[in-house]
């Protein structure tokens, strides 16, 4: 089913923007791990960001509330349910695009996908409320890839036409708007606001990496890291791209530019570059596994856009209005990160099968 | 299992590139389609090109033995398994490599994966090989497709720093070498032309498109057709990256930029743009479903490159002979085609099911 | 994973037994069917009947909540999920057992399969408390089986050593204690009265049916009505057996006595006996589905029992005391409906694939 | 997909009666183990025994050709395939039967699933032929099992009227007629001879077990023992019943009958009787895991039955020559075990992940 993801683990999101709630199960964590409920807590406060120049205006705790899996935060092998309730869910906002599609979301696609059918109200299902639960899951499995010796990092690399500067090092960890340069970081910044002002929205890149992952994760084909990162990251809405190492610029290099050849550091085999972003056939080679995800601006933009009144069959005018984000990116980091997660620890657990 | 692809048709992929036969599943096909065998195989053909400047000299006819599924050249709704002999294989030319991977190729990593007993002949299960047993099942789906009024179309969209003009179309269909510009295609050939002389090798870019769908074709999340159409995509060895519409140049735009308005043509939905792929929260808008692929250079070279004696653990040099494309590129095309039919023949299915 | 089944909609079961709450993730269900929720509620009053010789003394009202995938008691599209709250939990009724494990139960079993921290409270998620999110499934199952003219009946065939006399009819199904010989009945409730008093239990036969199938539903080798009605009926705590048509009385049969043969009736193909259960091949025919699932006795009896402390490594007695039932048969028989509607609706949601 | 089973490895069958080869994947085995193929061979020949009363007279080596996934007989991790080439098929023995369903088979069901496109020739798909490519996996399984410390043993337990004596244990594994009590055994081969006098068959029960699987095997709810190992026993044609442990006799029984109360030996917990099955909660506790299997007897027959005549809707009789088995009870004995191997083999596996 599309709301599941997972070979190893099996992760099911549920929910729609305007429900009683969102929510998450995760089947198949080991049982006797330890969750660090407040670390937790502070990994989903990056997702949603307060008083920030990009922030959406909608303002909930989103506490998740477990409703079973653990036992004094302890994973005893049952299925993990995680719920958030929509408490300031205002499903009335939406009465208006009901027949007029806005564009850049998928009001229109989701009506013709259910008949008319599904819920409209925020994006229903497809919002990108759910990547709150999407960052339960992704905040788990960031804790258990923590204790196999796996850090997930990652940084805006670009916003509109301004990108960080340098390479992505754990740097960027504990910062609040992740670049490695903070003076590009103000430009993104200045242009965060600028397009604000106008009520438009921009996009932007992500780059993320993993450390410390062991040589021989992955599967051959269609179970490669590519196609597991890959499948879980366009489940995060707005997505349009993603890249491994040299990704598209591998495309315009020759193989004595683009093969990373092999040394030896302390008795280790290493690359001495890592175009291949440390995969080689779809599995780990032991260096940095890294990507970069393209992510579209923010549909919903307080401009006058053309758009067709399905009822009438007839072009009509939209504005947006309510309470969205100027550029979604910032906030998609976590979510990012935590689709990364989710991937990895998955792939790293059916290696443990043989 | 990670050799297997797609939830209302199933693939399976089996064999190596060295062992007795490649060969290939399809279960769930619906009985009673007729298969025109001769078309079959000439889209086989385009996967192995004989006598051009970008070609492996490997020299098999690749004609597939249908075993099962089929009565008369009709679905019985069995699955169909099919299967090529590795008629030219030769896998003591890759003895010299047995201790010492290959930069860029899967070598180490498969090593590692499964602890020393892969198939390391010529890549094993990895291998480019298994593409052929992809377009087996592509070419059955591009032609169910077709009955549903779906047409794959694709393009090289560059070879290294050459670009191919002009949008892609239909004009491409019929080429032996498909570009839109066929100045622009000549470039390329004389680009591969030079890296062959150098023992080097080049990349590209691939881009692809359905036309024909209708809308709300994709399921949310998880099942959105970026995310079928990336997780086979990724099964194609030397495919480093993909984007939908705009993709990664859409990380740049403003929404009011990348937003695709929406407008009536002749009473129906259209939008004025494309930047979206055809796609809206996973899901088909009714447009061309447009992406991009990036095709890393053919990992072979015969260019000295630096590795590691894995044996006597001491820094070693490598020089890669044997049968290789200069560019896998060309090649690539009918491969990406493929995955993508099976992707969307897939998705489409799951409609019917409601 | 293990709490998920089904292949076209996609059923996920979570929670423990006094975990803060069970519930369900119900996925694929078709947009724009309507859900009788009165009737849904006396659906799952039937798997929690009070006052009865054989229920347990645990009284939880057993209201589902459902927090997504309904709009107004229709289907959006969307999973759906529904909770019930653990309201009557009594942990601590358990503690005694911790390190002495009930016979007939999986506390020694999951305490090996989790390392010791699995949930022990009642049975944590192996209780048969998860029969009540199962039967929230079946019950929209039910209710969308009937729009295709499907109706599941069932009856309680035998318990202990009473057997019901006659055949299986719809004439059961508004019954509180549904047999079709009512004499028989009370010989079976005297039965239960009996074990009760002295602190025992018993088991029994649930024997069911689905009537109104078209033939052609099901699909081969693994993917057969048999072994996906098997697949979830053992999912019920407590079965131990199933057969289909005849059954085990097949096995003694010759070839003469056990094939059906065919006939027409009003021009339609029908068999004149149903010794197949509807079944050839794992396909429906179009006569009614025919099974029957052996019930063992609930295993907690407040008879002394030997067992073993795990800590000290010694034998011992136990003495189950706590609130259990005499006879799940009665209660089981809701959940088989359940279990079964759910089955079969995913096979004939198949069907419409192709 | 329906031809397909398992999760941690993944069997997927393919192949007609009479199509060019039946087949089988096997995808997920660990790379590095040695397959005994001389072992195999042995074993694949119990399935096809020749010049027994109770044998088909269709003759074929069924000799196995591995076209991948091993290497001088050691698995190396990618996906196995190997083929039976269909050497002795006749498809026009059927033609008779093309609008005339055969009672007791799955030519009508399987017409209607797949609107008259399926191939009827000898059942097609749903044969049991389909049986010597479960047998390759099985033979697989058993041996990897066998380096676990497992050992699957079963024994014929009845034929018609006719039981064993005795309790089954492994004396029974070496035997051509595997029953406890060879007296037995000939009053069994002789009610075989005696229908097949009478172009009559018979049917029977098959009991199975799997010694030497630790506590702590299986998973909760859909995922117990149980459930895999009735979904893939079902996959084998004519199988009408299972049971686990006392099974249906359990139905009879109170409590303190049925519960295996436990103690020690030599300091391991074990219980005193196995009336469970080595199963609680669908989790083995290491005693052995035990069950029955209902067969109904062979539907071929050589007597008049009634039929209809689809063309003409009118009713007809039948009678079915060709070349079939009296009794298929002592050909489904392998099958059996390689089903058993398989399920148990993959939940075994999937303890590994944790």
């Amino acid at each position: 089913m599309s709301s599941s993801f997972g070979e190893n683990i099996r992760l099911t999101l549920f929910g729609q923007s305007h429900s009683e709630a969102v929510g998450m199960t995760l089947d198949g964590i080991p049982a006797g791990e330890r969750l660090d409920m407040d670390r937790l807590m502070r990994f989903l406060a990056r997702r949603a960001p307060v008083g920030d120049v990009y922030s959406t205006a909608r303002r909930e705790p989103d506490i998740p509330e477990f409703l079973c899996g653990l036992t004094e935060n302890i994973f005893c092998g049952a299925p993990v349910t995680a719920i958030i309730r929509n408490t300031d869910a205002r499903p009335h906002d939406y009465e208006a695009f009901k027949n007029t599609p806005r564009p850049g979301h998928a009001d229109y696609t989701a009506q013709m996908r259910y008949g008319g059918h599904n819920d409209r109200a925020g994006g229903g299902h497809l919002s990108g409320r759910l990547t709150a639960p999407l960052c339960i899951a992704g905040g788990i499995c960031l804790q258990l890839l923590e204790k196999e010796g796996v850090e997930i990092i990652s940084r805006i690399a670009s916003i509109g036409a301004v990108s960080d500067n340098g390479e992505l090092t754990a740097s960027t960890a504990g910062k609040h708007f992740p670049v490695v340069d903070d003076t590009q970081g103000e430009k993104m910044l200045a242009l965060i606001g600028d397009v604000k002002k106008n009520g438009n929205s921009v996009g932007g890149i992500i780059e993320c990496a993993a450390l410390g992952l062991p040589a021989g994760v992955g599967d051959p084909i269609f179970g490669g890291m590519e196609n597991r990162i890959a499948q879980i990251i366009f489940g995060i809405p707005a997505v349009k791209g993603i890249e491994f190492g040299a990704g598209f610029s591998a495309a315009k290099m020759t193989g004595s530019e683009n093969n990373d050849e092999f040394c030896l550091e302390s008795g280790i085999l290493k690359t001495k570059t890592n175009n291949c972003g440390g995969l080689l056939g779809g599995i780990t080679n032991g260096m940095p596994l890294t990507f970069r995800v393209a992510v579209k601006p923010t549909p919903s933009i307080a401009v006058t856009q053309k758009s067709v009144d399905l009822t009438s069959g007839s072009e009509t005018e939209i504005k947006v209005t309510g309470r969205h984000d100027a550029c979604i990116v910032p906030r998609a980091v976590p979510c990012v990160e935590a689709a990364a997660a989710i991937a990895i620890y998955d792939a790293l657990l059916g290696r443990r099968r043989g």
